[in-house]
Parts: structure tokens; sequence; C-alpha cells
């Protein structure tokens, strides 16, 4: 508890800290502000004060004295998604290490969001943002140029946008993806649905159409979608439209493609999911079909979790290393916010297939 | 683009576009700021001239001339869990709606993270703050007084705090858990296991011992033991406590607890879980016992979600009202910052049991 100022009004200052310290105002306010040096035994008595007075530094006034308010932002697209409370998690266990409180803003992929919610952080005066971006052209970056301009870092997280020179770390989704639909045609597979793809309304007819839809949707969907093309070219397996979901991206949506997919006459026999949710919806489908895994259809999805490995028989899953992803961006900003040269590079880090019990061959025809 | 405003250095100010759109400086302000009347075809005019200079009110001027930042703080224990991330989207959605931002602190279940949490949405002027708390005692509370004290209204949500006579927006975990403990018994289990419970280093051998420890644990745990053992009491069923896990919330140690419960020679045939680790953890040391639900062993728990209902066969599981939650606490906040009377009251939220097919009779002795 704080002890009794008599009648002094309103929190402590640090003129009041200094004289109970018996230190002088600037000592006490380098000390309480975090900057040049005070010798150990003052800086003890001046905390000592603080604490006694229930002083707390106005971290806005710090900010304006020392141009540092050891606050991050953070942006991500949706804090209910698993992954991204992952490497929320990295980023904060990170900045906390180093000094750094962590604010977290959710934009649900509305870009409009985004926008508010970079002009938020710049008006709370963080010294940094982390942000996995749903911005994919050039027209949609002005928010995280306008930061940049007022001398605020941004690293990117999860997601590249290619229009902004900026540290990017990320992993390698098309590798991840190749590697997955690889590992089902190795197993037999000829009929592989994607879910989901591009926001189209309906499925382009060409492998062309489908890149140039690709290349206006979210830069991890896209190299996802690329990572199965590489896959069925690597096999010489044509690509088939009517194999790849498109438009809005729901578990009700992928409940009700993959359902389309088994219906067809030369059905799917296996799936590839992107998203948590388009696993949910896979199996919702399977189960209405009367359909079990792997035995009439094989499937491997993103992310791993705790559910995937107890479902029954487990799931073959990628696993993206998100408390990493998260702690490797607040690294590099800290590393920026603390005068390293900004490298402006990708970094990109390993995710790795977690083979369970979802894969078999395909059933006789 | 913002225009071209020729030498003119730094951000644009409310006098330049005051002068852009013809007007007053004060009426520009009123408008920019958000504050006193501005007819209709004035404020456009100022808008339009905001727009065109690429003018962004800087949310700390406005917040210290109108007191009000338009942001509301929101601290929660763990946004890693699925629970809390669909309350901070009600709370998101909500606040939204009514023109607030909305910034989010995790805490991670630790204490001192939550005071320093609170002491960042303090310093980043919030408007009000929604907390889900780790405190249990009094002593454990001085930092969500300090924020009252400062004049930032402060609203509970998930988990009521005894020593803190605020609006707290809840289920009642009691009778969820009760009702869902009942329905075990009704099926005809008699020994049903308790995951997770109090965290003491070894489980209290009385029912005053256990409901001791509760008392010292977090308020919704503790209310969804006392609903275990109203259901057993309704039932005239003994509290075993070598059925109740205590200690480290864990799924690892739910994997073990569970496992310790099976090898009992009186063994469970059912168990309560909850949490969602707690459900994982149960169903990893069923799988490896070699069991299977519902034939060998009942289970129901906390939280529903889309993989519990893929889950085959699918499981029973308590809904909470997340979203709702969320919006229900931003609703009492915003309304006492546009002047309502905090009531200081609880408001209690249904949650709803979904039967599906975990629980079945117990085997034959």
């Amino acid at each position: 508890m704080p002890a009794d100022r008599g009648q002094a009004a309103g929190p402590p200052t640090i003129s009041e800290v200094a004289a109970e310290a018996g230190v002088g105002r600037a000592t006490a306010a380098r000390t309480l502000g975090g900057y040049g040096y005070v010798s150990p035994e003052l800086r003890e008595r001046v905390l000592a004060a603080a604490e006694k007075l229930g002083y707390r530094a106005n971290a806005l006034a710090r900010s304006m004295s020392t141009g540092v308010s050891h606050t991050l932002g953070v942006i991500v697209a949706d804090i209910g998604n698993p992954f991204f409370a992952g490497v929320v998690r990295g980023i904060s266990d990170t900045s906390r290490a180093r000094g750094f409180d962590t604010i977290v803003l959710s934009t649900y992929e509305d870009l409009d969001e985004e926008v508010a919610a970079t002009n938020v952080l710049i008006d709370k005066r963080v010294d940094g943002v982390i942000i996995a971006s749903a911005a994919v052209d050039r027209g949609e970056v002005a928010h995280i140029r306008a930061a940049m301009d007022r001398g605020i870092p941004v690293v990117l997280v999860d997601r590249a946008v290619a229009s902004l020179d900026l540290d990017a770390v990320v992993i390698d989704n098309r590798e991840a993806a190749r590697e997955a639909v690889e590992m089902l045609i190795a197993a037999g597979h000829r009929r592989v649905g994607f879910v989901w793809g591009p926001p189209a309304s309906e499925a382009p007819a060409t492998r062309r159409g489908l890149l140039a839809a690709a290349s206006r949707n979210l830069w991890t969907d896209g190299e996802r979608l690329r990572g199965y093309l590489d896959a069925l070219d690597d096999a010489r397996i044509p690509f088939d439209p009517e194999l790849v979901m498109v438009g809005r991206k729901t578990e009700e949506r992928a409940t009700q493609e993959v359902a389309r997919m088994l219906a067809l006459p030369d059905r799917i026999t296996a799936v590839f999911c992107t998203e948590t949710d388009a696993v949910t919806g896979a199996l919702r489908a399977l189960r209405a079909a009367g359909l079990s895994y792997p035995r009439d259809i094989a499937l491997i999805g993103f992310d791993d979790s705790a559910w995937a490995a107890v479902m029954e028989p487990p799931l073959t899953m990628i696993e993206q290393p998100v408390h990493r992803l998260g702690a490797k961006a607040a690294e590099v900003l800290l590393d920026t916010l603390e005068g390293a040269e900004p490298r402006r590079e990708r970094h990109t880090l390993r995710s790795r297939l977690i083979v369970r019990a979802s894969v078999a061959p395909p059933p006789e025809a």
C-alpha cells in the first residue's frame, strides 16, 4: 500500500519521489525512466521511494523523454485461430524476457479493421509492430507505410506481402503443401481435393487462371495452392478445377464442397485441407457420407493440434513452429529497436509433417 | 494518398484541416475529436479535408481534450484457449459497433503478468477494462483497485472475484457441472473421475478439506468442483479423494491422472473434464489403456468445439455462450462509460449441455 502523502492530491510525481529518496530530480527521472546512468545505490533508493509512494511511471511521459514505451503492438488476422494464439504466445514470451509488454489487436481478416488497428497502435505509441497482414496488393499497404513513416519498425509474421520490403518471418508454405500432397500421391491417390482455395466466385477452369486468382489471395493460401499444383505436376496428374474449393472460407462450406467432391462420378479419394476449419468441415462431410478415413479417403491438413492427435484414427497433420514464428518475429523487431540495421529479409522456418494414421492407399475402384 | 502540403513538415494539424475545410479551428476540433455539436454539412467538409490532408487524430491529444480514448483494454488468462478467444471476439464485435477499439493482453494465468498488464492499460489510457482475473484473495486485487482509483471502470468476465464488488459476467459453473455429473450418475455411474481439481499437492482426504482447497482456487474451478460434489450428494454417493485430480493443470498430467484412476481396483467408469486440455488428456489415457468411450467409460467435458463434434463418436460437451459473455461484458462497460450507474451485479448467462454420444451405462462388472 502506498504511504500516506498527507494532503498531496493525484498520483505522486517524480519530484516527490526524488525528495523521498533524497536525490536530485534528474537522478529520479533517469532511474524511473530507465535511461542514462544511475549508480546502483542511488537507483535502489529511488526505486524504494517510488514503491513507498506508489509511484508508477506514466508510460507516455516516459516515452516522451526516452522515446521508448517498451510496448510492442501485434496485429493478427484472428486470435481465435490456435495458430495465431501460439504465435502471439511466442511474441509475448520473447518480448517479456527483454522487458517489453505486448498488446494485441485482431482484425478477423478485415482490411479496414487492420487499418484501424494500425492507427490504434500508432496512437498508443508502441515502439514496434508485428503484423500478419491481410494486405495483398500495393494499394493495400498504406497503413503499414504510415507506421514506418512515423519511425515505428514493422515486422511481418506468417504472411509475406510482395510489395513490402520488410523483415518477414514465415514458413515455406509451398514446400509444406507439396510434401503433404506428394505423400497422398505416393500412397496411390490421383484424385486429391484441395480445401480451401482462392476466394473466386467459381473455380477457374485453367491452371493459369487458378494461379492468377491465387496471386490475389493471401500469401499463405496462394503458396499452399502452388505446392498442391507442384505435387500434381511432378506426378504428371492433370489439374482438375472440380477438385478445388473456391469462395468463402468457412467450415460449413468446406463440408459442402467435400460432399460435392465425394459425389463426383470420379470422386476424390484424398483431401488436403489448408486450415483447421477445413479439416473439421471435411470430417463432417465424411461422416455424413458414411465414409471412414483412411479406408475410404485419405486426409492431411494444417495445423496440428492436441485434438488431431486424439482423433480415432489420429490425423496426419502439418505442424507449424507457431511459438518459434512469434519468438523470431519479436527477436528481429527488438534487435531493430536496439539499433540493429533491419535486414529486410525473409526468415523461413521449418514446418513438419506429423505422420499418423489418416493416409492409406485408395479403395479399389 | 494525402495531398501535397508544400513545405509543411510533420503530420497535418487541426488548424491546417480547418483552413482546408474553410471552418473555424473549434469546429474542426469538435468534428475530429468526436465531441460537441457540428452541423452535418460542416462535419462533412471537415472530414473531407482531413482525408485529403491525411490527417489522423492523435488519440492522446483527443483523450486529453475529451477524456475519452475510445479504446477498451482486455486482460484474459490465456488467449490460446478457444474459450477466451471467443470471449474476446464478443467484446471486440460489440465495442467496434459502438466506436471503440479493443486491445488485448494475455497473462497466461500468472498474477504478476496480470498486474503488469493492468499497468500497461492504465499507461495506455484505455477508457475501461474487462478482465478475467486470476486473483483469488483480497490481497491479490490491488492492481484492479488501482485502475478503479484512476477512474477506469472495470468489468469482470468469466471469473467472479469474491473481494471485488464489481459487475461480473459469468456462467453458472456450479450448475453446469452438477447437470453434467448428474447425467453420468443417471446413466448408472458411481465412480466418476474429476479432472481437474484444485492446485493442492495431494488430494485432501475429506470433502471439507477439498472445499477449503477449492476456495483458494480460481472461482470457475471451485464452482465446477462444487457442482461435482452437489451431484454426488444428491445421489448419496460418498466422495472419494482418489477420484479427484489435484495439482498442476496440464494435458500431460490429466493423462497420467486418468490412467491412475483407470488402474484403481474399483476403477472409474466415467470422467468429467473441466477444460479442453483435460478432455484431450483423458482421451490419450483411454487410448493408452486400450479403452473406448462410451462402451468402457463415459465422458463429458468443458468446452464444446468443432473438434468435439467430429470425434468418433462425437463428445457430449458443455457449451458456454462465449461470444455472448464477451458481448455482455462490453455492453455493461460501455453503458458505464456512457454514464450509466454501475450496478455492480453478477450477470449469469446460460450454458448448455450438448448431448452427443460419449455417455452410456457403465460396463457390467
